[in-house]
């Protein structure tokens, strides 16, 4: 027999091609897009000068790497820097960095359930949220999107330890978790509440303090929140926020933090910049929900279906992956990189375009987005095509 | 009822605490330690002006961050250039960067295994191989350390796809895996070999090209290897390397590489920067062993059992948990860092200082590094306590 143990790779390679699902990479320049509706760089701080340059600085003085785990080598001054602020920022007692948004989410996941306990986790959440309930080994209750009554549901026919988890913006709508009413219920079932402020943090709350600020939850005694220092922060990696004796706890369990080399000095530089332009520049927070509520209220009038946006995210609906694909291709065609999302990235198998309402996009840049987005739109998208 | 669901966790603190078990961050300053014997900076690349250079000019040039999953913005023509670099540079067809090596060994267990198929992991594997398995919905059979045997049973008893997986260098003993003969039993039971290099990159083979090139295997068909940039590169990130369908596979299937904000630029800058340092000085590599193998003759020489090392980490045996944290205390005082490996850190329950035996290391810092380890041995670890 002929030693062939990828063969099957092909065949499932084959099958993609015929669905029209194949991804690519597509290596970009170093010039900013001249119109960018797809980054994750909503406060637009990634090349903020001050940010490139406390990220430039911090590799300079500290080193390129951590050297190791953040239990041997790998916790500078600079992290520890890091984690007071973004406690303090967020209105949490402590925090804790990781390298990214998807290992804090294995890490709480795993660190604060466990055999026997019960995780209640929404069906739009995120695949790191997904994949931390499958590492926990605790049994997990799968609920419908966004609905505090069906968690309420879950919880109650459990005995013993519980926690729901939830992003707060959902990634590929754009919509908001019901986070009020979620507190209430993990309050009345003493279960935890898990928060994912991803698409929060630097959006919503007061100067972008996150979405449990918002809902005056930050600090709660039994809430916990994952950040993602990648995003508004313009940087990489990922942070843990809740009381103290949850991070102490964290540090002493954690396995994607004890075995994990530690968050570069460049990103915990360059995440500590942007924190430093967002509190003095708090109108940035506002200015994305603007721009995210311009763009909805154009292109539902222009005839298309768009999800009413609660924080930066904007997802309009494609008829198919197809036409998701070669709508963000003419898009990129004419100059504007849209996301695109499709099977298996989506929960539901609904392809759309993701916009990024990004906080420095000028009124100029926002009217020839929409007039782009609308030129493209696939007939039966909705679009007024003329 | 007070609403109180963390309480549990008081009583695992407890419990740690009563175990001389707790683990706190000691942040460091910017300043390198005197005498470091415990990061994994195995070539002493981390500080190296080029490399910090090529760090901060990426993040100025780039951005601090990738600002996007790999395949919506987050693939940057440096992601691509890295890529290109560590292939060729380790001799295997293709490459893919991920945000770290955890995050690369889950995406490469996940995407090449699966429901019905059989995942074979060496007893001493890493936590993140360990995770890995736990996220693949595989059957996992753990077999004994170092063992091809064991494998080629295992291997003979499954039907279907199977993949063997082993660290290259093991971290905690510094061992290495027997990658000849766990190459010929996958060939024989045609099952794919995953070989984690993280400890072999930039130590083993020649220039430092690694464990799988120094056993002849890198480039093979059905070998794939991961990487970190975290070590030798003295950066952060991970890397997974093998044909180029495999790497395919992985960007249209691994969830920890689509759901992920891509490496940041300095990271993937300072990565590249010591690839180059590593090209032109191809002794390092060849140093840290020598740096090693005198580390390891000269403890056990002076009466204190320690693992022959394969690569740059020396492990010497503590009589007991309390001993070895004590002992890296001691150590630190007279002004040295080592690491110190404890349950639940370590799988055999066996505590033990690691040392890491760094290329730039000189002649008088080994024999400083010997006569503080020896003199603060406790009395029970055989060291020849005047």
């Amino acid at each position: 027999m002929p030693y062939a143990p990828f063969d099957w790779i092909d065949a499932e390679a084959r099958g993609r091609a015929a669905a029209g699902l194949v991804r690519t990479l597509r290596p970009r320049g170093a010039e900013p897009e001249p119109l960018d509706l797809a980054s994750n760089d909503y406060l637009g701080l990634t090349r903020h000068p001050e940010v490139t340059a406390a990220a430039a600085g911090a590799a300079r003085r500290w080193g390129a790497g951590a050297t190791g785990s953040r239990l041997v080598t790998g916790t500078t001054a600079l992290h520890a820097e890091l984690e007071r602020e973004l406690a303090a920022f967020c209105g949490f007692e402590a925090a804790l960095v990781l390298s990214s948004g998807y290992a804090a989410n294995l890490a709480a996941l795993t660190a604060l359930s466990g055999r026997g306990s019960l995780i209640v986790s929404d069906a739009g959440n995120h695949a790191s949220i997904v994949d931390g309930c499958r590492l926990s080994r605790a049994e997990t209750a799968v609920v419908p999107h966004a609905d505090a009554e069906a968690v309420a549901k879950a919880l109650g026919a459990h005995e013993g330890r519980a926690l729901a988890v939830t992003d707060s913006v959902f990634s590929v709508d754009g919509d908001a978790a019901p986070l009020p009413a979620l507190a209430e219920v993990c309050r009345a079932a003493n279960a935890a509440l898990l928060v994912d402020d991803a698409h929060g943090l630097g959006v919503l709350g007061d100067g972008g303090r996150g979405a449990l600020a918002a809902a005056g939850l930050a600090g709660n005694d039994g809430v916990v929140a994952t950040l993602t220092l990648s995003k508004s922060l313009g940087s990489q990696g990922g942070a843990v926020l809740g009381p103290a004796r949850v991070i102490d706890h964290l540090i002493n369990t954690a396995r994607t933090f004890i075995f994990d080399t530690g968050l570069a000095p460049a990103s915990a530089g360059g995440a500590l910049g942007a924190l430093g332009v967002l509190r003095r520049e708090p109108e940035r927070a506002a200015r994305a929900r603007e721009v995210a509520a311009a763009l909805y209220t154009r292109l539902t009038a222009a005839g298309l279906t768009a999800v009413r946006p609660d924080a930066a995210v904007v997802s309009v609906r494609a008829p198919s992956a197809d036409a998701a694909v070669n709508w963000a291709a003419d898009c990129r065609s004419a100059g504007m990189a849209v996301g695109c999302f499709r099977p298996p990235s989506v929960p539901d198998g609904v392809s759309r375009l993701r916009l990024t309402a990004r906080a420095d996009l000028t009124e100029e840049q926002i009217t020839a987005a929409v007039d782009t987005i609308v030129a493209t739109a696939p007939r039966q998208a909705g679009a007024r095509v003329s």
